[in-house]
């Protein structure tokens, strides 16, 4: 057995909902880990049995490792020049995502691994410990297998996301994409995805088509989720929960009927705001979700085109900032909300039994996390029980 | 003579203006640094000489060092609580300022030096390579020579701050705090300090005050600049040009005549945006003092109270999101505009001649710098030709 002691934490975040606090904030506390999973927490340093590692966080705040629920990580070149020119003021350049699929059908296997590797180590530099990874930038049937096995490589969230655009060699005939990613593509990637999502919104997916979609993927074993109410109202999120899907995701134009039924229900409300940072749009309302009792969890929506971050960190400030979040609500979203939205209950929260999977943050408290935006306060990463760095 | 020849320079931003380009980028260039200062600057590879160090920059972006003209980094305690309690909506408490003075006067100088040095490897981590910092959290006549020389252990850019509030106990006879500040206080600062600050506002100090200040600090040796027109109009930045200062900061509401004003003369205008991101007010329009001719300097305003970020990184992507600019200019603002700010030609540009300050970034081009917010872009600082990770 390994055993590795944390002693000296300044402020503990558990997630362990306690009386008032949702959170399961300690302080002065210590965590036991045993083979990778916690075996205790505790308000004090216990005496450490024999052969443990002892690490002395030195009065650090320790919180779950990030929980980052919608990522595009596997894909070819960059946007930066559309960036700049849309933060220039210059209109919309159509073509995006599908300049990323053309990039991206052009790439070999080891310059898209290459550069999912670098993201990965970005991500876990940051805190993040779990991540989810879309296809839905090449939209073939080959292509989506591909982009399916090499995020297979580095998660065990793999989403289906054929349904990202229809495919350009199909802009005359989608009825026979849907029927594509609903048979055959469905068929090859289903090997190496958990989930399957659709981009259900003007300009991509129907609510007609989005339903089918996913009932397919249902059949075939996948969970379902969505990405919706992002660019206007549309029935994305209503779809989602009526289908069960873990989460939909950005909910930036939901009506009252929208967020009453997301309170009713189990999907979560996942928030992107790296993406109206980047593109301008504005920001979903927290608050509001919040208070009707939505589960709400962060998320980066890492991809080139409207949010090429990897930042938790900046996702918690934005929402702080933005979105009427607490920080505490925020630091929770990004971690124990990310993990509702995942399905998962092994991570996103540091009770025994849990992933040992956490950061020790340079900072007293979390709260720095959105008091010191921008600045790297990742002091340690502990993944599976053993420091990253 | 020891030589560094940095090769692979995939973009290189030299802010040695060519024709139709401020920021004088050149791409696959070079660099050859000599005993900590440019020597050479081209857009090819040139044949190392005997006994030259080679460093590959391997097709990734360099910049010049950031220069952030604009810190308040020597302080007791922190104000977390305060900033939580204001982004949750609740009123200011007051105290704010005298609040960082009560813990500051209570530090000894190795608490206050381990903070510094701190906060100083964080400015470096993040590509900052020239910084100027601030007293005026100690307000008495010894306190305020001690945060002087502390600050002095870390840069030449240290300014007197002596007026940032009315100590609170003058807080029934301003003007005697202000004869204080002009006479025995300027005396024991002067030996540490090249610059003099007055924060001119409602709340602050009143122009005249501040003239008289200022006059003595001009009086001493020192050079000038203000804090002005933050909360509210008012004749910071016309006083500021009046005197010749070499900077007006914050610069959120200013007439038009202001503007005209700053316009004509050397005055750099710098902006703090991690001020706004922190406390909710409205940005400075960057665009329209660019547009009318404001020189521009971009800076972290680093403080416990309303900006505790050091990611310089972090005030370009808010200036381009936030303020009208485009990433070239926000790059160039946060270069070369803060060098202005700090009445340096040696560094915030690699001419030949300036000293070897530069950062090596972690990605293509310095459009990444917004592109990819939040996101830990600083791959090796070179420091005066060393590189110092």
């Amino acid at each position: 057995m390994t055993r590795l002691l944390i002693t000296g934490i300044g402020e503990l975040t558990t997630n362990v909902a306690s009386a008032g606090d949702p959170c399961g904030t300690i302080t002065d506390a210590a965590i036991l880990i045993e083979d990778g999973r916690i075996a205790w927490v505790g308000g004090a340093d216990p005496a450490p049995e024999a052969e443990t590692d002892v690490l002395d966080a030195a009065g650090r705040a320790v919180i779950p490792g990030f929980v980052d629920s919608h990522t595009h990580l596997v894909f070819g070149g960059d946007r930066a020049d559309e960036f700049a020119a849309r933060m220039a003021g210059q209109a919309y350049a159509a073509g995006g995502i599908r300049r990323t699929v053309a990039a991206t059908r052009a790439a070999t296997d080891d310059e898209l691994r290459a550069r999912l590797k670098a993201l990965v180590a970005e991500l876990h530099a940051q805190g993040t410990t779990t991540f989810e990874v879309k296809t839905g930038y090449d939209l073939t049937v080959a292509g989506e297998q591909r982009l399916a096995r090499l995020a297979a490589e580095v998660t065990d969230e793999v989403t289906f996301l054929g349904a990202h655009v229809v495919a350009p060699e199909y802009a005359d005939d989608r009825a026979a994409y849907v029927d594509l990613v609903c048979g055959v593509m469905l068929a090859a990637v289903r090997p190496y995805a958990r989930w399957i999502d659709v981009f259900c919104e003007t300009g991509a997916f129907t609510p007609a088509e989005t339903k089918r979609i996913l009932r397919a993927g249902i059949a075939a074993g996948l969970r379902p989720r969505v990405h919706g109410n992002q660019l206007g109202p549309g029935d994305g999120a209503r779809l989602a929960v009526a289908l069960g899907a873990a989460s939909v995701d950005h909910c930036t134009y939901l009506s009252d009927d929208d967020v009453a039924a997301l309170a009713a229900s189990t999907t979560v409300a996942t928030l992107l705001p790296g993406v109206e940072f980047s593109t301008r749009h504005p920001y979903p309302d927290a608050r509001r979700l919040i208070d009707a009792g939505v589960t709400v969890a962060l998320a980066s929506d890492c991809n080139p085109g409207t949010s090429f971050t990897t930042s938790m960190p900046l996702m918690i400030a934005l929402a702080v900032r933005e979105m009427g979040m607490t920080v505490a609500e925020a630091v929770w979203a990004a971690t124990a909300g990310g993990a509702r939205a995942l399905e998962r209950d092994d991570v996103g929260h540091l009770g025994v039994g849990a992933r040992a999977d956490l950061v020790i943050l340079d900072a007293p408290t979390s709260t720095h996390l959105a008091y010191r935006p921008g600045v790297p306060l990742v002091h340690t990463v502990v993944k599976d029980g053993v420091p990253l760095r």
